[in-house]
């Protein structure tokens, strides 16, 4: 759970190259200069957005980047955000069992409700690392605390890379006492592209909703590329607000919220031991009165905007999905229940025979026939119905008599597919994205280490 | 469940053509004379067995292939057996929820419990055909029962190849008089070739053992090739011996044989429509006394050659899975029970990330914890250990400390890779068989259907 799908505001893409801090970077690092340290390793995803979203500063949280080199050379890889005394923070991580150490500390911080760092590095995961990968993650949290006179317990870490290797944690803290004098209010773009691993662009979305009446704003930046590559993993997500919203309502807002985001869109099937989406609250903006319950009615306009931005971000990542060539919408109908609905939409989004056609332009419907029946769900054979975009396929249980290759090969052209299907035993829905499985994402995958 | 994995008798390629009876082909078919009937559409598999089994003549069986023209030109799609009276029958088949008509007829054919002729059709999998798809199988079954002067309970039939199209049923019957009366003894080769989709050899296996001292005989054919091509699906197996053994013995038999074998393997996780394992015991070879349990001492012998014959057939379908490049054997030791242990090697050998990595000789042994965590069973991460090979690359939860490399880099080349995970919870293992995901596989599966 916890896997990667996108549509708020956007504005022009960003121009200006991210603001870096280099700080004693590592030998191999030193001697030659940045060569164009935003230019993604693969080539930019015909998926992605055709404009960026613009993310304003935001009252309470100041950013920065910077390059310790820990795997790549002339990027940043560090990202440090110093939030707000009394900022409030809920999260939710992978259900990987052997999910990695930061991990592990996130989610006990998180018991301690108030977050004042947070510390994310790029090019490894401390992931499967044993008791070295505890105590990387103890002293980068006692480093960071250090700098900004907070407890280790309100700084956040999440790391992303490849898994099993150590990781030279000196390389972090020596960077973090710089990265620390250069935070300022607007380094979002440098912080969304600080914590790309195989992603082919950043993703960030902004949006600002009202609270009796008070404008507050909310700011995202997430990565993620299938659940990875060469070896990285991981999806990462950190959400930030000026609104003043307690840690148990912020916890049960996300966990609801990721629902029909992040855990509704599917790249590979692959789960990282790493994924972590993090949301603060800084309470430092507009003033509004104190928020008492999650589902209150004065909370309906942020929770639309703030469940609008995760979407978005989680489309932003399946986007830029491994050798992604298609963006798939998957709409169930006619379960006997949600979570029955949106297993059958999974089997469907993650069956290699599916994904394949898909690439191929292929709008091979027999597949999906055989993707329901996999899912292991109740579904109604003879009253099975599938339509791809607005054209019936298959009603009743068998090929629709107005059924017409010659109309789904040029639908199948598109970049955005659309499938609904309807399993005829019931009256739920649900919907979850994905993308196409193409050469890409076996050359990506399939290349050697280096 | 139902899904394919080899290794029993083997001797020189059969090079001989099959013997075909072409009985009114349809028009098309009609004018070219036969372009080499027995060349496979793609490329045989590099991981193809080096000789192949030459089936013996098993007495109380007689079979032929023919050419219905059904979607092939030029070829087999057609099989026909024709088993002795008093054939006993037992079966498993796919558990998808949207099971062909030739499925949902076979099933309710199992409970007569003799069987008297099989037809299988190559080419069109007569699944979500609707009411027409279930009268296609009855008037199959009724213009075969004719021929034999057996009830049409007595035919056991199934399908492969697309899906939801509407398969002409005439093409069958009307051949089906011509086919009958060429059937002979020897004609395994053919039959073999008959039922093949995207499969690039055909698969056959076959073993003596002894009841009482008595000689009995089992072949066994199949074919699958992933779950899939174009739009083929399906793993179908039929396993013929001329012991006496009473069906609802048989059926223990089998449902306890297919645990290890083909429910032991997976191509690309996708479930077909069609899966279907008939064996058939004629009881015309040499005498012995009655079976009466299918746990008896007696028993011993044949159960071992059955079992072992069952899962030579399942990995030779492995060897043939769409692009592969590598078989690849992932043994689960240390779960919690047998069943966690299965899905533990399930979620590693259906991974995408792992199978990429193999495909592209990488031994990214991070890719398998990632797919321990996301199988959802107990593990200890702190005690997780890996071997490729005799090589160990993790140990008690850290990649080893000699780990090399250099050794890895050099196994990953070999065709045969062997994955040995230790979980660290209980005493329970279980071994499964895959291969790949490679260029090959999206190129078969991405090409528009044509």
């Amino acid at each position: 759970m916890l896997k990667p799908v996108a549509g708020l505001k956007k504005s022009a893409p960003p121009k200006s190259k991210p603001k870096s801090t280099r700080a004693s970077p590592p030998a191999a690092a030193k001697a030659a200069p940045a060569p164009v340290p935003d230019e993604p390793a693969h080539r930019v995803s015909p998926l992605a957005p055709k404009s960026f979203a613009k993310l304003p500063p935001l009252s309470g949280v100041r950013l920065a980047a910077g390059e310790a080199g820990i795997k790549y050379q002339g990027r940043t890889d560090v990202l440090l955000a110093v939030m707000a005394p009394g900022t409030q923070v809920g999260g939710v991580f992978t259900t990987s069992k052997t999910a990695s150490a930061p991990v592990e500390w996130c989610k006990s911080a998180l018991s301690q409700k108030s977050a004042r760092m947070l510390v994310v590095n790029s090019g490894n995961a401390n992931a499967f690392t044993g008791k070295a990968g505890v105590e990387v993650v103890r002293q980068t949290a006692d480093s960071a605390a250090a700098l900004a006179g907070c407890k280790p317990q309100e700084v956040f870490v999440a790391s992303t890379g490849v898994i099993g290797e150590p990781l030279p944690v000196q390389r972090i803290t020596k960077l973090l006492p710089e990265i620390y004098e250069n935070t300022g209010a607007g380094a979002w773009n440098d912080a969304a592209r600080a914590i790309m691993t195989t992603d082919t662009f950043p993703k960030m979305a902004t949006a600002s909703a009202q609270i009796d009446g008070a404008r507050v704003t909310i700011n995202g930046i997430a990565k993620g590329s299938g659940m990875i590559a060469p070896d990285m993993a991981t999806m990462l997500s950190f959400v930030f607000t000026d609104a003043k919203i307690p840690s148990d309502i912020l916890q049960q807002l996300v966990s609801q919220g990721v629902q029909d985001s992040f855990n509704a869109t599917t790249v590979d099937s692959d789960t990282s031991t790493s994924d972590t989406l993090l949301v603060f609250a800084t309470g430092k903006g507009a003033l509004h009165d104190p928020v008492l319950r999650a589902n209150e009615k004065r909370l309906d306009d942020f929770r639309t905007k703030l469940f609008a931005l995760l979407k978005d971000l989680a489309v932003q990542v399946v986007r830029d999905g491994e050798g992604a060539q298609h963006l798939v919408r998957i709409n169930v109908n006619g379960a006997e229940s949600q979570a029955s609905a949106k297993k059958i939409a999974l089997a469907i989004a993650n069956s290699p025979l599916v994904k394949t056609a898909i690439a191929g332009g292929d709008a091979n419907w027999g597949r999906i026939v055989m993707a329901v029946g996999k899912s292991g769900e109740a579904a109604n054979r003879d009253k099975l119905s599938i339509r791809i975009g607005n054209h019936k396929v298959a009603t009743n249980g068998v090929r629709d008599p107005n059924y017409s290759e010659a109309f789904l090969a040029k639908y199948m052209q598109r970049q955005e597919v659309d499938i609904d299907v309807d399993v005829g035993v019931g009256k739920f829905s649900s919907g979850v994205w994905t993308c196409d499985l193409t050469h890409g994402y076996i050359a990506i995958n399939g290349d050697y280490r280096s």
